[in-house]
Protein backbone atom coordinates (compact mmCIF):
# COMPACT_ATOMS: atom_id res chain seq x y z
CA UNK A 1 0.00 0.00 0.00
CA UNK A 2 1.32 3.29 -1.12
CA UNK A 3 1.92 5.42 1.91
CA UNK A 4 -0.33 8.70 2.12
CA UNK A 5 1.02 11.87 2.87
CA UNK A 6 0.00 13.62 6.49
CA UNK A 7 -1.70 17.10 6.36
CA UNK A 8 -1.90 19.18 8.70
CA UNK A 9 -4.68 22.24 9.61
CA UNK A 10 -2.20 23.91 11.75
CA UNK A 11 -3.37 27.85 12.97
CA UNK A 12 -5.86 26.41 15.64
CA UNK A 13 -3.91 27.23 17.53
CA UNK A 14 -0.28 27.35 16.08
CA UNK A 15 1.86 26.12 18.81
CA UNK A 16 -1.26 23.40 19.04
CA UNK A 17 -0.17 23.14 15.35
CA UNK A 18 3.43 22.78 16.39
CA UNK A 19 3.25 20.68 19.25
CA UNK A 20 1.15 17.85 16.56
CA UNK A 21 3.86 18.14 13.84
CA UNK A 22 6.78 17.73 16.86
CA UNK A 23 4.11 14.44 18.15
CA UNK A 24 4.30 13.24 14.64
CA UNK A 25 8.00 13.16 14.21
CA UNK A 26 8.81 11.83 17.79
CA UNK A 27 6.40 8.99 16.90
CA UNK A 28 8.01 8.16 13.65
CA UNK A 29 10.18 5.02 13.63
CA UNK A 30 13.32 6.68 12.05
CA UNK A 31 16.96 6.90 11.87
CA UNK A 32 17.68 9.66 9.91
CA UNK A 33 15.80 12.99 7.78
CA UNK A 34 14.95 10.25 5.16
CA UNK A 35 12.82 7.95 6.94
CA UNK A 36 10.01 10.68 8.14
CA UNK A 37 6.87 10.84 6.47
CA UNK A 38 5.79 13.46 4.64
CA UNK A 39 3.88 16.18 6.19
CA UNK A 40 2.40 19.21 4.87
CA UNK A 41 1.07 22.13 7.63
CA UNK A 42 -1.43 24.42 6.58
CA UNK A 43 -1.44 27.17 9.17
CA UNK A 44 -3.92 30.05 8.30
CA UNK A 45 -5.35 31.35 11.56
CA UNK A 46 -6.67 34.70 10.98
CA UNK A 47 -9.23 33.00 8.48
CA UNK A 48 -10.73 30.81 11.48
CA UNK A 49 -12.91 32.51 13.66
CA UNK A 50 -12.41 31.44 17.23
CA UNK A 51 -14.09 28.25 17.43
CA UNK A 52 -15.36 28.82 21.46
CA UNK A 53 -17.04 32.08 20.18
CA UNK A 54 -19.04 30.53 16.94
CA UNK A 55 -20.16 28.17 20.01
CA UNK A 56 -21.57 30.55 22.27
CA UNK A 57 -22.86 32.50 19.90
CA UNK A 58 -20.47 35.56 19.93
CA UNK A 59 -20.11 35.35 16.26
CA UNK A 60 -22.44 33.95 13.69
CA UNK A 61 -19.41 32.81 10.83
CA UNK A 62 -19.10 28.86 11.57
CA UNK A 63 -15.33 28.28 11.60
CA UNK A 64 -16.35 24.84 9.59
CA UNK A 65 -16.45 26.89 6.71
CA UNK A 66 -12.76 28.38 6.22
CA UNK A 67 -11.58 24.92 8.19
CA UNK A 68 -12.97 22.92 5.25
CA UNK A 69 -11.52 25.22 2.69
CA UNK A 70 -7.89 24.59 4.95
CA UNK A 71 -8.50 21.05 4.47
CA UNK A 72 -9.79 20.74 0.95
CA UNK A 73 -5.86 22.73 0.57
CA UNK A 74 -4.09 20.28 2.20
CA UNK A 75 -6.11 17.67 -0.13
CA UNK A 76 -5.26 19.35 -3.38
CA UNK A 77 -1.42 19.65 -2.22
CA UNK A 78 -1.43 15.59 -2.06
CA UNK A 79 -2.48 15.01 1.75
CA UNK A 80 -4.32 11.61 2.01
CA UNK A 81 -5.21 11.58 5.51
CA UNK A 82 -5.70 14.55 7.53
CA UNK A 83 -6.05 15.87 11.12
CA UNK A 84 -7.42 19.07 13.02
CA UNK A 85 -5.30 19.83 16.49
CA UNK A 86 -8.30 21.95 18.05
CA UNK A 87 -10.78 19.99 20.53
CA UNK A 88 -13.51 22.57 19.90
CA UNK A 89 -13.64 22.33 16.26
CA UNK A 90 -14.67 18.64 16.95
CA UNK A 91 -18.04 19.67 18.53
CA UNK A 92 -20.63 18.54 16.18
CA UNK A 93 -22.20 21.98 15.05
CA UNK A 94 -18.45 22.69 13.76
CA UNK A 95 -17.28 19.08 12.49
CA UNK A 96 -20.54 17.99 10.92
CA UNK A 97 -19.99 20.95 8.93
CA UNK A 98 -16.88 20.18 7.87
CA UNK A 99 -17.66 16.94 6.92
CA UNK A 100 -20.63 18.68 4.82
CA UNK A 101 -18.64 21.29 2.98
CA UNK A 102 -16.00 18.03 2.07
CA UNK A 103 -18.58 15.91 1.10
CA UNK A 104 -19.93 18.78 -1.43
CA UNK A 105 -16.61 19.19 -2.73
CA UNK A 106 -16.26 15.50 -3.20
CA UNK A 107 -13.05 16.26 -1.39
CA UNK A 108 -12.58 12.53 -0.54
CA UNK A 109 -9.26 12.84 2.03
CA UNK A 110 -9.45 10.80 5.55
CA UNK A 111 -10.25 13.44 7.99
CA UNK A 112 -9.57 12.03 11.83
CA UNK A 113 -11.99 12.33 14.12
CA UNK A 114 -9.91 13.51 17.10
CA UNK A 115 -11.98 12.90 20.17
CA UNK A 116 -13.21 9.57 18.63
CA UNK A 117 -9.40 8.64 18.59
CA UNK A 118 -9.01 9.22 22.15
CA UNK A 119 -12.18 7.00 23.05
CA UNK A 120 -10.74 4.48 20.94
CA UNK A 121 -7.46 4.79 22.70
CA UNK A 122 -9.22 4.65 26.17
CA UNK A 123 -10.97 1.62 25.19
CA UNK A 124 -7.59 -0.24 24.21
CA UNK A 125 -5.15 1.18 26.95
CA UNK A 126 -7.02 1.99 30.26
CA UNK A 127 -9.95 -0.62 30.12
CA UNK A 128 -10.90 -0.46 34.06
CA UNK A 129 -11.44 3.59 33.58
CA UNK A 130 -15.16 4.48 33.25
CA UNK A 131 -15.20 8.13 34.52
CA UNK A 132 -13.34 10.40 32.75
CA UNK A 133 -12.45 13.81 33.63
CA UNK A 134 -12.21 16.57 30.73
CA UNK A 135 -9.85 19.97 31.03
CA UNK A 136 -11.26 22.07 28.13
CA UNK A 137 -11.96 25.25 27.05
CA UNK A 138 -15.67 26.85 27.75
CA UNK A 139 -16.64 26.10 23.88
CA UNK A 140 -15.61 22.65 24.35
CA UNK A 141 -17.37 22.35 27.56
CA UNK A 142 -20.73 23.77 26.78
CA UNK A 143 -20.76 22.28 23.44
CA UNK A 144 -20.47 18.76 25.62
CA UNK A 145 -17.84 17.55 23.18
CA UNK A 146 -16.35 15.00 25.24
CA UNK A 147 -19.46 14.11 27.31
CA UNK A 148 -21.69 12.97 23.82
CA UNK A 149 -18.77 11.09 22.09
CA UNK A 150 -16.88 9.06 25.28
CA UNK A 151 -21.03 8.29 26.38
CA UNK A 152 -21.08 6.27 23.11
CA UNK A 153 -18.54 4.73 23.73
CA UNK A 154 -19.43 3.35 27.09
CA UNK A 155 -17.26 6.25 29.40
CA UNK A 156 -18.97 8.95 31.80
CA UNK A 157 -16.96 12.12 31.57
CA UNK A 158 -16.85 14.04 34.87
CA UNK A 159 -16.56 18.05 33.92
CA UNK A 160 -15.68 20.74 36.33
CA UNK A 161 -18.50 23.30 37.92
CA UNK A 162 -19.33 26.11 35.67
CA UNK A 163 -17.97 28.66 37.76
CA UNK A 164 -13.94 26.43 38.26
CA UNK A 165 -14.83 26.17 34.28
CA UNK A 166 -14.85 30.22 33.32
CA UNK A 167 -13.16 31.59 35.85
CA UNK A 168 -10.00 29.31 36.29
CA UNK A 169 -10.00 26.78 33.27
CA UNK A 170 -10.95 28.93 30.35
CA UNK A 171 -8.80 31.88 31.50
CA UNK A 172 -5.59 29.14 31.69
CA UNK A 173 -5.85 28.74 27.92
CA UNK A 174 -7.07 32.07 27.37
CA UNK A 175 -6.09 34.84 29.26
CA UNK A 176 -4.78 37.66 27.12
CA UNK A 177 -2.36 37.97 30.18
CA UNK A 178 -1.47 34.31 31.34
CA UNK A 179 -3.27 32.01 28.74
CA UNK A 180 -1.45 29.12 27.25
CA UNK A 181 -2.49 30.83 23.40
CA UNK A 182 -1.47 34.35 24.21
CA UNK A 183 2.00 33.09 26.04
CA UNK A 184 3.05 30.08 24.03
CA UNK A 185 3.55 28.49 27.16
CA UNK A 186 2.35 27.68 30.62
CA UNK A 187 2.45 30.32 32.79
CA UNK A 188 2.58 29.56 36.79
CA UNK A 189 -0.91 30.95 37.04
CA UNK A 190 -2.19 28.51 34.42
CA UNK A 191 -0.77 25.69 35.61
CA UNK A 192 -2.03 26.39 39.28
CA UNK A 193 -5.46 26.85 37.83
CA UNK A 194 -5.06 23.69 36.22
CA UNK A 195 -3.80 21.83 38.98
CA UNK A 196 -6.81 22.99 40.81
CA UNK A 197 -9.17 21.59 38.11
CA UNK A 198 -7.12 18.43 38.38
CA UNK A 199 -7.72 17.90 42.22
CA UNK A 200 -11.29 18.58 41.75
CA UNK A 201 -11.97 16.33 39.17
CA UNK A 202 -10.51 13.48 41.05
CA UNK A 203 -12.27 14.67 44.02
CA UNK A 204 -15.58 13.81 41.13
CA UNK A 205 -14.60 10.13 40.75
CA UNK A 206 -12.17 11.17 37.84
CA UNK A 207 -10.15 7.69 37.17
CA UNK A 208 -7.96 9.95 34.50
CA UNK A 209 -7.74 13.18 32.84
CA UNK A 210 -7.86 14.18 29.32
CA UNK A 211 -6.36 17.57 28.00
CA UNK A 212 -8.96 18.53 25.98
CA UNK A 213 -7.20 21.46 24.25
CA UNK A 214 -4.41 20.93 22.45
CA UNK A 215 -2.80 24.06 23.83
CA UNK A 216 -3.44 22.56 27.62
CA UNK A 217 -0.19 19.24 27.14
CA UNK A 218 2.22 22.37 26.91
CA UNK A 219 1.14 22.34 30.93
CA UNK A 220 2.54 19.23 31.78
CA UNK A 221 5.61 17.41 31.42
CA UNK A 222 4.73 14.19 33.55
CA UNK A 223 2.76 11.56 32.64
CA UNK A 224 0.04 11.67 35.39
CA UNK A 225 -0.77 14.81 37.93
CA UNK A 226 -2.29 13.98 40.98
CA UNK A 227 -2.05 10.49 40.47
CA UNK A 228 -4.46 10.34 37.45
CA UNK A 229 -2.74 9.54 34.17
CA UNK A 230 -2.96 12.29 31.97
CA UNK A 231 -4.92 12.15 28.28
CA UNK A 232 -3.14 14.12 25.65
CA UNK A 233 -5.38 14.21 22.47
CA UNK A 234 -2.72 16.11 20.35
CA UNK A 235 -0.47 12.65 20.90
CA UNK A 236 -3.35 10.05 20.27
CA UNK A 237 -4.02 11.81 16.74
CA UNK A 238 -0.42 12.08 15.88
CA UNK A 239 -0.09 8.22 16.38
CA UNK A 240 -3.59 8.31 14.37
CA UNK A 241 -2.51 10.06 11.24
CA UNK A 242 0.83 7.64 11.33
CA UNK A 243 -1.44 4.71 11.33
CA UNK A 244 -3.26 5.90 8.37
CA UNK A 245 -0.31 7.22 6.29
CA UNK A 246 1.95 4.06 6.52
CA UNK A 247 1.14 1.84 10.39
CA UNK A 248 4.89 0.12 9.76
CA UNK A 249 6.31 3.55 10.40
CA UNK A 250 4.88 4.06 13.78
CA UNK A 251 6.66 3.48 17.45
CA UNK A 252 5.13 0.14 19.09
CA UNK A 253 5.61 1.98 22.71
CA UNK A 254 4.70 5.92 23.24
CA UNK A 255 7.49 7.74 23.89
CA UNK B 1 1.81 46.47 1.59
CA UNK B 2 -0.25 43.03 1.42
CA UNK B 3 1.27 40.75 4.37
CA UNK B 4 3.02 37.48 2.52
CA UNK B 5 2.70 34.11 3.43
CA UNK B 6 5.49 32.37 4.82
CA UNK B 7 6.45 28.83 3.41
CA UNK B 8 9.30 26.40 5.08
CA UNK B 9 11.06 23.57 3.51
CA UNK B 10 10.56 21.49 6.66
CA UNK B 11 11.97 18.46 6.03
CA UNK B 12 15.74 19.27 6.29
CA UNK B 13 15.79 17.82 9.20
CA UNK B 14 11.98 17.54 10.46
CA UNK B 15 12.84 18.62 13.59
CA UNK B 16 14.49 21.67 12.81
CA UNK B 17 12.10 22.37 10.29
CA UNK B 18 9.21 22.45 13.88
CA UNK B 19 11.94 24.31 15.53
CA UNK B 20 11.53 27.05 12.88
CA UNK B 21 7.72 27.22 13.21
CA UNK B 22 8.23 26.93 16.76
CA UNK B 23 10.69 30.10 16.88
CA UNK B 24 8.23 31.94 14.05
CA UNK B 25 4.96 31.28 16.36
CA UNK B 26 6.98 32.89 19.14
CA UNK B 27 8.53 35.64 17.66
CA UNK B 28 5.27 37.13 16.49
CA UNK B 29 3.07 39.65 18.07
CA UNK B 30 0.00 38.07 18.88
CA UNK B 31 -2.36 37.91 21.73
CA UNK B 32 -4.95 35.49 19.96
CA UNK B 33 -4.67 32.77 17.19
CA UNK B 34 -6.10 35.20 14.48
CA UNK B 35 -3.40 37.21 15.17
CA UNK B 36 -0.65 34.94 13.32
CA UNK B 37 0.76 34.80 9.86
CA UNK B 38 -0.09 32.63 7.37
CA UNK B 39 2.56 29.83 7.57
CA UNK B 40 3.01 27.04 5.10
CA UNK B 41 5.16 24.13 5.98
CA UNK B 42 6.06 21.21 3.09
CA UNK B 43 8.26 18.61 5.02
CA UNK B 44 9.27 15.87 1.91
CA UNK B 45 12.52 14.54 3.64
CA UNK B 46 12.48 10.88 1.89
CA UNK B 47 13.11 13.29 -1.37
CA UNK B 48 16.20 15.16 0.11
CA UNK B 49 19.53 13.57 0.05
CA UNK B 50 21.27 13.87 2.64
CA UNK B 51 23.16 17.50 1.80
CA UNK B 52 26.53 16.63 3.76
CA UNK B 53 26.74 12.75 2.02
CA UNK B 54 26.50 14.80 -1.53
CA UNK B 55 29.07 17.69 -0.14
CA UNK B 56 31.11 14.60 0.65
CA UNK B 57 31.03 12.95 -2.66
CA UNK B 58 29.18 10.63 -1.27
CA UNK B 59 26.09 10.59 -3.15
CA UNK B 60 26.22 12.15 -6.82
CA UNK B 61 22.49 13.57 -6.88
CA UNK B 62 22.43 16.89 -5.52
CA UNK B 63 19.80 17.82 -3.23
CA UNK B 64 18.96 20.98 -4.76
CA UNK B 65 17.24 19.85 -7.35
CA UNK B 66 14.22 18.53 -4.28
CA UNK B 67 14.86 21.26 -2.89
CA UNK B 68 13.69 23.51 -5.35
CA UNK B 69 10.79 21.55 -6.14
CA UNK B 70 9.34 21.92 -2.50
CA UNK B 71 10.15 25.82 -3.09
CA UNK B 72 7.84 25.99 -5.92
CA UNK B 73 5.64 23.75 -4.38
CA UNK B 74 5.37 26.48 -1.37
CA UNK B 75 4.85 28.85 -3.80
CA UNK B 76 2.47 27.25 -5.81
CA UNK B 77 0.24 27.22 -2.41
CA UNK B 78 0.69 30.64 -2.35
CA UNK B 79 4.14 31.75 0.27
CA UNK B 80 5.53 34.78 -0.98
CA UNK B 81 8.66 33.93 1.04
CA UNK B 82 10.70 30.95 1.92
CA UNK B 83 13.66 29.63 4.23
CA UNK B 84 14.84 26.19 4.60
CA UNK B 85 15.92 25.68 7.84
CA UNK B 86 19.36 23.80 7.06
CA UNK B 87 22.97 25.21 6.75
CA UNK B 88 24.50 22.70 5.01
CA UNK B 89 21.73 23.43 2.04
CA UNK B 90 22.92 26.68 1.72
CA UNK B 91 26.82 25.34 0.85
CA UNK B 92 27.06 27.41 -2.76
CA UNK B 93 27.52 24.10 -4.95
CA UNK B 94 23.61 23.31 -3.54
CA UNK B 95 22.19 26.52 -2.76
CA UNK B 96 23.46 28.23 -6.12
CA UNK B 97 21.93 24.90 -7.87
CA UNK B 98 18.69 26.22 -5.70
CA UNK B 99 18.37 29.62 -6.82
CA UNK B 100 18.81 28.00 -10.65
CA UNK B 101 16.48 25.94 -10.56
CA UNK B 102 13.75 28.43 -9.36
CA UNK B 103 14.85 30.92 -11.86
CA UNK B 104 14.34 28.11 -14.88
CA UNK B 105 11.47 27.53 -13.92
CA UNK B 106 10.53 31.42 -13.49
CA UNK B 107 9.49 31.27 -10.24
CA UNK B 108 9.55 34.52 -8.29
CA UNK B 109 9.39 33.84 -4.66
CA UNK B 110 11.44 35.42 -1.97
CA UNK B 111 14.09 32.73 -0.96
CA UNK B 112 15.75 33.75 1.94
CA UNK B 113 19.61 32.97 2.15
CA UNK B 114 20.05 32.07 6.24
CA UNK B 115 24.13 32.41 6.53
CA UNK B 116 23.38 35.83 5.07
CA UNK B 117 21.16 36.67 7.78
CA UNK B 118 23.34 35.96 10.22
CA UNK B 119 26.51 37.80 9.20
CA UNK B 120 23.59 40.52 9.54
CA UNK B 121 22.38 40.06 12.18
CA UNK B 122 26.29 39.84 13.63
CA UNK B 123 27.08 43.15 12.35
CA UNK B 124 23.97 44.77 13.76
CA UNK B 125 23.75 43.05 17.13
CA UNK B 126 26.96 41.91 17.83
CA UNK B 127 29.52 44.88 16.03
CA UNK B 128 32.67 44.31 18.42
CA UNK B 129 32.50 40.81 17.75
CA UNK B 130 35.12 39.89 14.56
CA UNK B 131 35.84 35.93 15.25
CA UNK B 132 33.10 33.51 15.07
CA UNK B 133 33.42 30.07 16.05
CA UNK B 134 31.27 27.60 14.43
CA UNK B 135 29.97 24.40 15.38
CA UNK B 136 28.38 22.31 12.15
CA UNK B 137 28.13 19.53 9.64
CA UNK B 138 30.97 18.03 8.72
CA UNK B 139 29.63 18.71 4.85
CA UNK B 140 28.84 22.52 5.92
CA UNK B 141 32.70 22.61 7.59
CA UNK B 142 34.15 21.08 4.23
CA UNK B 143 31.89 23.25 2.15
CA UNK B 144 33.20 26.21 4.16
CA UNK B 145 29.69 28.01 3.91
CA UNK B 146 30.18 30.17 6.59
CA UNK B 147 34.00 30.75 6.08
CA UNK B 148 33.11 32.37 2.56
CA UNK B 149 29.82 34.21 3.78
CA UNK B 150 31.23 35.78 6.90
CA UNK B 151 34.58 36.42 5.32
CA UNK B 152 32.79 38.99 3.20
CA UNK B 153 31.14 40.77 5.34
CA UNK B 154 34.28 41.06 7.57
CA UNK B 155 34.50 38.42 10.02
CA UNK B 156 36.88 35.59 10.82
CA UNK B 157 35.43 32.04 11.29
CA UNK B 158 37.08 29.33 13.71
CA UNK B 159 36.57 26.35 12.99
CA UNK B 160 37.22 22.81 15.52
CA UNK B 161 40.17 20.89 14.32
CA UNK B 162 39.36 18.04 11.68
CA UNK B 163 39.73 15.38 14.47
CA UNK B 164 37.19 17.08 16.57
CA UNK B 165 34.77 17.65 14.12
CA UNK B 166 34.77 14.41 12.63
CA UNK B 167 34.95 12.55 15.86
CA UNK B 168 32.83 14.81 18.41
CA UNK B 169 30.88 17.45 16.73
CA UNK B 170 29.40 15.92 13.50
CA UNK B 171 28.32 13.10 15.62
CA UNK B 172 26.72 14.85 18.13
CA UNK B 173 24.49 15.95 14.98
CA UNK B 174 24.58 12.45 13.19
CA UNK B 175 25.80 9.28 15.45
CA UNK B 176 22.62 6.49 14.84
CA UNK B 177 22.65 5.96 18.84
CA UNK B 178 22.91 9.49 20.44
CA UNK B 179 23.01 12.26 17.94
CA UNK B 180 20.27 14.74 17.83
CA UNK B 181 18.61 13.86 14.33
CA UNK B 182 18.20 10.37 15.81
CA UNK B 183 16.79 10.93 19.48
CA UNK B 184 14.99 14.40 18.07
CA UNK B 185 16.55 16.14 21.81
CA UNK B 186 19.96 15.99 22.79
CA UNK B 187 21.20 13.14 24.74
CA UNK B 188 23.69 13.74 27.28
CA UNK B 189 26.47 12.44 24.70
CA UNK B 190 25.65 14.92 22.27
CA UNK B 191 25.81 17.70 24.90
CA UNK B 192 29.33 17.09 26.19
CA UNK B 193 30.82 16.51 22.19
CA UNK B 194 29.36 20.44 22.05
CA UNK B 195 30.62 21.68 24.92
CA UNK B 196 34.11 20.28 24.15
CA UNK B 197 33.73 22.29 21.06
CA UNK B 198 32.71 25.33 22.51
CA UNK B 199 35.57 25.15 24.76
CA UNK B 200 38.11 24.61 21.99
CA UNK B 201 36.73 27.50 20.00
CA UNK B 202 36.81 29.71 22.93
CA UNK B 203 40.65 28.54 22.93
CA UNK B 204 41.03 29.28 19.47
CA UNK B 205 39.85 32.95 19.78
CA UNK B 206 36.28 32.72 19.21
CA UNK B 207 33.95 35.76 20.52
CA UNK B 208 30.69 34.25 19.73
CA UNK B 209 29.44 30.33 18.44
CA UNK B 210 27.37 30.21 15.65
CA UNK B 211 25.56 27.17 16.78
CA UNK B 212 25.61 25.97 12.70
CA UNK B 213 23.24 22.87 11.82
CA UNK B 214 19.76 23.41 12.74
CA UNK B 215 19.40 20.94 15.23
CA UNK B 216 22.37 22.50 17.64
CA UNK B 217 19.85 24.67 19.08
CA UNK B 218 18.04 21.76 20.45
CA UNK B 219 21.12 21.47 22.85
CA UNK B 220 21.25 24.70 24.61
CA UNK B 221 18.46 26.24 26.33
CA UNK B 222 20.47 29.25 27.57
CA UNK B 223 21.80 31.93 25.41
CA UNK B 224 25.37 31.25 26.20
CA UNK B 225 27.91 28.89 26.71
CA UNK B 226 31.34 28.86 28.14
CA UNK B 227 30.78 33.13 28.61
CA UNK B 228 30.42 33.43 24.64
CA UNK B 229 26.61 34.35 22.87
CA UNK B 230 25.33 31.57 21.28
CA UNK B 231 23.65 32.45 17.62
CA UNK B 232 21.35 30.36 16.23
CA UNK B 233 20.78 30.35 12.85
CA UNK B 234 17.14 29.06 13.09
CA UNK B 235 16.07 31.94 15.16
CA UNK B 236 17.80 34.98 12.65
CA UNK B 237 15.56 33.04 9.71
CA UNK B 238 12.79 32.94 11.90
CA UNK B 239 12.88 36.42 12.59
CA UNK B 240 13.77 37.24 8.80
CA UNK B 241 10.85 35.63 8.02
CA UNK B 242 8.26 37.58 9.86
CA UNK B 243 10.45 40.50 9.15
CA UNK B 244 9.61 39.93 5.39
CA UNK B 245 5.97 38.59 5.69
CA UNK B 246 4.59 41.74 7.86
CA UNK B 247 7.39 43.91 9.61
CA UNK B 248 4.55 45.00 12.25
CA UNK B 249 4.32 41.43 13.42
CA UNK B 250 7.50 40.93 14.67
CA UNK B 251 8.55 41.24 18.24
CA UNK B 252 10.98 44.02 18.83
CA UNK B 253 13.23 42.19 20.92
CA UNK B 254 14.38 38.65 20.92
CA UNK B 255 12.37 36.40 22.82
Amino acid sequence: MAEKWIGVVGGVGPFAGIDLLGKIAAQTVANQDQDHLTVLNWSQPAKVVDRTEYLLGEVEENPAVALAAQVQQLAKMGAGVVGIPCNTAHAPRIFNQIRAELAAANCDVTLLHMIEEVGRFLQTHLPEVTQVGVLSTTGTYRAGVYVDVLGELGFTAVLPPLTLQTEKIHPAIYDPEYGIKACGVATAEAKANLQEGIVTLKTAGAEAIILGCTELPLAFTKPTAAGLPLIDPTLILARALIREANPTKSKEVIE
